[in-house]
């Protein structure tokens, strides 16, 4: 297995030179961009590596399904689902685009910005500082990493640079839809965004939810399996932006990108992978990162279609 | 199995009342709307069926894969990934809206109308007429019923109210998507439209595409596999219309629904199913249709999250 | 003043190579690009010319407030009204972004090719033939030029082309704005497009609504005032497609451009002004008559505002 | 004249039944929505009332003319006409509806809030409580009426209630439009709208306009006659919302409403108007101002098309 992935690397680390990393805080803008990692999490604690797979970098979108996750352990399926509703936009991720419409649970989703910061009001805590540190402790338990912690710089670059998404808090708060105070909300969010990992933190937390919810190795169930459907099935109509069909043809398991170049493939039932390759596609997709999973795919058979 | 049928049948008929036939036509607004029919198809031709099984009915939306498959059959992937793409719309199947951007690839794809109609021009054939002739020969064999024909009074009421098809298709004729005549094009695709076909035979037919394209009782592959990932790829994020995220969540595999009532269930490597239920809801899907395929989805862990 | 419009059309003509001609027929992509003429009607019979004054040119755009005038004259206010708003849209003329909002009244104006296609409904006649009879009528009674005739090749490209328009018209059928046969509509809307005027007609035309309905010589009064200002007002909002506000700014007077070059001014109870420079901006309106109808209002303090 | 401004108040009470006061914040929802005042400012110092014309209300969007005008005297025609596009965009005044496309000077303009919001950086001022100040000293001069001052409790509903308009300014920072602190910016902006006026503060700034910079008794040119020209064109195309097209069919002539319930008429070369009605409707105009103004003009021949 260790070859395989070995091969995948070199075989794809072409492909970091047909994109670039992301530009707008100067912490993405500096990352090498040459860089490949892949890490494979499979049952009974067999992990497989290869390429740049101790780089860390920030979760950034990557950190939405926990962050539904969350809110789903904490607030349940129904309230979250009368929030923010599931169906693909259609849109990017960062879309002000509302058709006219009023914005509404219909036209939000738990991948996309809007629907994230909206979630970040539904999980439990006295404080905002509170509830991120609950969602934290999540991360860190879900990859068996004691040690994930913020990025500070990045944290800060976000919060002074995050005006398109304090422009959607504030459309969020305008529709009534959230009601806690702007810079709170998005406080828990950049944090959550500027979560610093490796591949194989994001290789275990997926594994975690192809397992359904319970440790590969403990097999203890650290949520409830509906919960890691949920996931995942919001995961493959929007997981991947408004990449996530060409991504179901190509690669065929839900999957969730960041800017920041990560990228955490769940396959249900089988495997949890993370790849890590910070030149992005003009949607913020991993170029390489899609090419990598793309052969790991054909190579196992792994699409669930 | 069934008993399951049975009892899912009979749970599930009340839900009929919170649908509406569709009316744009007088043969599908006469239709009895509590008619509710499932049929299940597993490897070595075992078949279960329950409810109104028996019921014919035109597939509408639910020829859409076959359109789809017939054209990768006989213009290949990269035709046709040029001419249709494949990320969801996030609109209505009817869609005008097309943002102000050219209509292109980019903003259709197979499962809506506009993509569908365009796929009709990469059937291979001499006349549309031949065309279509192939398409029923394709459905008739995956079937495994040569009985399988046109609904004439359907088809000759759709080409005659079929306003916003047209309208559709003089669009991609506007924007250089598609050179053949129009009223010939649409012919094909009325037609194709107005198949009339059982539970059973979608059953059938969806089995075939969760085989992956291997005949389950000859074990003959009738297409090749890779086109099977295609079609059922494309169903996960767009073959339930503006409803797909929410059918991931509650049912989990691929599937198509059309107006006549018809839903085609794909449950790859395990089975087809094909359920009939006319009362649709505002998107066009069948109410009690979608309620049967999530008891039964839940009743034999179906979803492939 | 033929000093002055001389000076203007020497001034202007370099700008004819800022544009480009219309292509999209043959007819109108061989015009000489280089031409601009000018034509003013004062009272009393005063008429003065410059430029490429003689030159024939098909309406097409600038028929639209004839054939809202005719279904005002024909169907009166209140009809017109209901079927068609006067709101701008913000959009192309030839929109087909209708914001996942059904096509009705309150997305399109009588300058957009969908509201003009749908007023071409409510002219008077037996036939399609006769309606566009009454408007070719119409036309030559304004101009007081009884030769004003269709050009025959333009037209018949037109039709043979006119896939967009085709796909707004059965969009118009589909939404059940329209009930005639589409065919027959845009028949009378593509010979409208391509009657044959120079700038003279124009101004004469532009001139009887500047004058609110009342020939400018024999003072009879050719249609009520109220139309005259119903027109005039669509004109401001709408005229210049989505160049409308900027044309408000610099010129000041209602009008209304064609993509065969021509813009018929509209400068109430003073004057009608013709103009005629093929080379278009990207917005489809003339480059040059724009630039010659900027100095004429400067020049003579035309500003409405 | 006064008997005449009588007899439309007393016609045009009824209509205030048909509408509601805004009530986005408690200092509107508990004004009297059935008041109805006139005022008519005519040359040589002349002026007519009728009705509530002594109420007071805050200016709201009737500021943005006046904001127009500021930033004009500021920063000069092309650098305004660099950043705030002019034409109608089809939508809301609070639209979020960017269309996909990056939110430009192309998609906004003076008279909705995102083009307001961002003009107010564009006025001169070492702080933007100096920005405030010189907007305030332009209202009292136009007006001539020294004592114009804010509604403090309107003032500080806005600040607090305005998640829109926060969502709006930081969009205008997230494209690089703006670059001052969003609270600064909007604090200038919610003050401007927060200035409370009467009947006669907007009949008088409005004739100043129609006047085109002219004092009408002193005849001191308060500002270049191009800029009034500017202002007038852009009302007329965006000023009543998107109800600007069927203002221009039964009224005609400039103007600017507001949620307050004042509309400041413009009657170039002839007149000012203000009117006060606070009942509105759902397009955010007063709808007994416009019957008002509808009369008005149909009595005194104002339409200026």
């Amino acid at each position: 297995m260790n070859t395989l992935l070995e091969h995948i690397i070199s075989d794809c680390r072409q492909y970091t030179a047909q994109g670039h990393v992301a530009t707008y805080i100067p912490e993405l803008a500096n990352v090498d961009p040459d860089q490949v990692g892949i890490c494979i999490s499979l049952d009974n604690g067999r992990e497989y590596f290869a390429g740049d797979c101790q780089a860390q970098f920030t979760m950034q979108s990557v950190v939405k399904p926990l962050i539904l996750l969350q809110a789903l352990m904490d607030s349940g399926v129904d309230t979250i689902h009368s929030l923010v509703g599931v169906e693909a936009t259609g849109k990017p991720f960062d879309t002000f685009n509302y058709s006219d419409q009023p914005l509404s649970r219909t036209n939000i989703n738990p991948m996309i910005n809007t629907g994230s910061i909206a979630l970040c009001t539904l999980i439990h805590g006295a404080t905002y500082r509170d509830r991120f540190g609950r969602l934290l402790e999540l991360a860190r338990k879900l990859a068996g990493n004691p040690q994930l912690t913020v990025n500070e710089s990045v944290y800060q670059s976000e919060k002074l640079t995050g005006s398109k998404n304090r422009a959607l808090a504030y459309l969020l708060t305008a529709y009534g839809m959230i009601s806690d105070p702007v810079e709170e909300v998005l406080d828990c969010y950049f944090r959550a965004c500027s979560i610093s990992v490796t591949c194989r933190d994001l290789a275990r937390i997926a594994h975690i939810f192809a397992n359904h919810g319970a440790h590969p190795v403990t097999k203890e169930q650290l949520f409830p399996a509906e919960y890691a459907k949920y996931v995942n099935a919001t995961l493959v109509t929007s997981g991947m932006y408004d990449g996530s069909g060409e991504f179901a043809l190509n690669v065929g398991f839900p999957a969730k990108s960041g800017v920041g170049g990560g990228i955490m493939g769940v396959i249900p039932r089988r495997m949890g992978v993370g790849v890590f390759a910070p030149a992005l596609d003009q949607r913020g997709n991993s170029v390489a990162g899609i090419k990598a999973l793309e052969k790991l795919s054909r190579e196992l058979d792994l699409s669930i279609y």
